[in-house]
């Protein structure tokens, strides 16, 4: 089947869209033969409006963990929902899941829900300011935290203010870290990292646990704040925060994506030394209060610790990793596979080295065109609904992608 | 019946969140007799945990405009909670809403979609200087446009660098906005407007249709974007942006709260003048494509369309004040009740003219005592689910509390 509902729906969007579509999941940069709406998704599958079917490696940019529709979480969204959901106070439901996340993640005494990763971020971000009294906060170049006017990636319609106290160190370098530390001086907030580093259109690199622990260290010995922004990773690394498995724990984390399996909520985590200061700030939002996404987050926070979802994906990625490698060798390709194998990033290079975008896009093309929706230079997801066969099922598409595409 | 339950949950909740709760749903800052924790929403009603029922004022501070637990509505959100919701593409239910709004709304050529208030907000200051290449935004002292770090009304955990560019005016008063563009000079963005003044804990005021006139020309005359923040009070004015009453449009509105009844959804509305840099922002979210709120809201609009909902809310909110006034002169005390009724704020005076903020919350406390939850000094909401009995009910209980207290 072709795309032909599909370019109807993108006509009809660009008449009442700007550019058709925005944000991370337009589809206006990224190769041929990706579908821009889909109409359907169910366990680790997206059907788009012309009925081709995918396996969705993209797990919807993340949230997708346990797989689409999945009955029990969505169940519970549901019955919530005909109780109360959005209302003039939080329900009970609230404390509950406050109690799971300080359970669940060690480093935890407290819990804030929000709605979007940056409400997360830029909550951190206040936090620790306001536990500090300092300004300036340490980010890695290149690392995503969100789209608000303050860490945006692109600075199209904000103010260089906007930026005025960001500092900024090289992912996984000690000494850059030391350097920005001594350049923010006495008014030092606080330090954000990436579990590890994940940035666009580059290789993934996991975390140093020298670099790590010395973020740590630096923030104990000048009284800052360490962030670990756990938007895109959280849980799926670990049953805790991510950066637990190193031995380092921070002051706070942030968190959203798939901690209700795409239902919409995020939060913000911390430890008692920063309850005082969260306790200060003044964050809210129409619909953080929400039950209906809170009793879907309970469930999906039982099935976290109670299956063994971690191992699958861990597994299913490996599998996947391993047979891409043979499968490029086999074709002669350069293949580029880093970060964890969970979330896998797969991108092409060249002879020189050199990053190889044309058979990137090609891979991707093909693959789209056997029914496996992978994305070209963003990390993907492996989902717990994912079996050994739909691994087996990409793999065979690739294996022909590269043997038609070299 | 007490609200042991509620006292039970509060302990617990502040162990695991700062303050025990955080943000416009918090009731640290109100007066006794005000449950935190609600455990069930229907129609015009809600229950706390200790099973209290309450006639609900609040309509959960904006989103509850047909009533809770809207059959007709959840079902479309359920429904396409099975189909698909959050996913790898957003569903083409996304086109047919954006088409839907423009339809609806005089000013829009186009629609972009997200979650909080706050990124509507965001993304209207973003375009704004996107479309402009200028910097100065200018906003009434005293509104509130959100709590993200440029724009929530406590600075704690902000830098003064985030409110750089912003130049402030007094709403309604034309001298002020013309010494405020003034001041802005050749760098001037925009203006932000309220639909009308509703500051908390202050009286509201309805525009005055020379201050609309004026920022409409001013923007007019320097190229700079008009934004009406119609978050809280859209659809609950008119049937189109707040302003066209006045025959002001302006060239970006937000919009959340009640435009899928309480599930989560916002957005930025634009004319095609702005449309070109809307499109050159970054701005996006984990959820702001998922399909199910989408669905919800379609059915939200066509019930705005083709319903009485506004007739019956302007009515229901008229009888209300008409009543209280009635009822607070037989009892010798002096009412404060302003802005449009449908919005009621009620507020109480002294004879010096002072407000009463001691009468204001053994009012609240009082009716609430009685099964009506009100706001001490926040505006209130009238749905389209309250009935004349309900409004009965009120001024029954408004009656009986300002004998107590008088």
């Amino acid at each position: 089947m072709g795309l032909e509902a599909d370019a109807a729906l993108r006509e009809r969007a660009s008449a009442v869209m700007p550019r058709g579509m925005y944000g991370h999941q337009s589809v206006n940069r990224l190769p041929a033969g990706m579908p821009q709406f889909l109409a359907r998704a169910e366990g680790a599958y997206v059907w788009d409006h012309d009925g081709n079917r995918y396996l969705d490696l993209m797990c919807g940019y993340g949230p997708q963990l346990f797989g689409y529709a999945h009955p029990e979480i969505d169940s519970a969204y549901v019955e919530q929902l005909r109780a109360i959901d959005t209302a003039t106070g939080p329900s009970g439901v609230m404390v509950d899941l406050a109690e799971t996340f300080v359970d669940m993640v060690g480093h935890a005494d407290w819990a804030m829900f929000c709605k979007n990763g940056s409400d997360a971020t830029s909550m951190a971000l206040m936090a620790a300011r306001s536990h500090t009294g300092r300004r300036k906060v340490l980010l890695a170049t290149g690392a995503y935290h969100g789209s608000s006017p303050w860490n945006t990636p692109v600075p199209t319609g904000t103010v260089a203010d906007d930026r005025a106290h960001f500092v900024h160190y090289v992912y996984n370098d000690v000494a850059s870290l030391d350097a920005a530390v001594a350049e923010a001086g006495d008014d030092l907030a606080g330090i954000f990292a990436s579990p590890f580093k994940h940035d666009a259109a580059i290789d993934q690199e996991l975390p140093d646990p020298a670099y790590a622990r010395r973020a740590r260290e630096l923030c104990d010995e000048h009284d800052a704040i360490l962030v670990v922004d756990d938007v895109r990773a959280g849980f799926r690394m670990t049953r805790d925060c991510s950066w637990s498995e190193l031995g380092v724990e921070p002051d706070l984390s942030c968190w959203g994506k798939a901690i209700a399996n795409g239902h919409p909520i995020s939060c913000l985590l911390g430890n008692d030394r920063t309850k005082r200061a969260a306790g200060r700030i003044y964050v809210t939002g129409s619909f953080w209060f929400s039950a209906a996404p809170m009793a879907a987050s309970l469930v999906t926070l039982r099935l976290v610790r109670e299956t063994d979802y971690l191992e699958t994906i861990v597994r299913l990625g490996t599998e996947l990793r391993e047979g891409l490698t043979a499968i490029a060798e086999e074709a002669g390709v350069r293949i580029s596979q880093t970060g964890p194998p969970q979330l896998p990033l797969i991108m092409f290079d060249q002879a020189d080295g050199s990053r190889d975008t044309v058979l990137g896009d090609a891979f991707a093309t093909a693959m789209l065109a056997q029914g496996v929706y992978v994305h070209p230079w963003h990390n993907m997801f492996i989902s717990a609904a994912m079996t050994n066969a739909d691994i087996d099922h990409a793999l065979d598409a690739a294996r022909t992608a590269l043997r038609t595409h070299t």
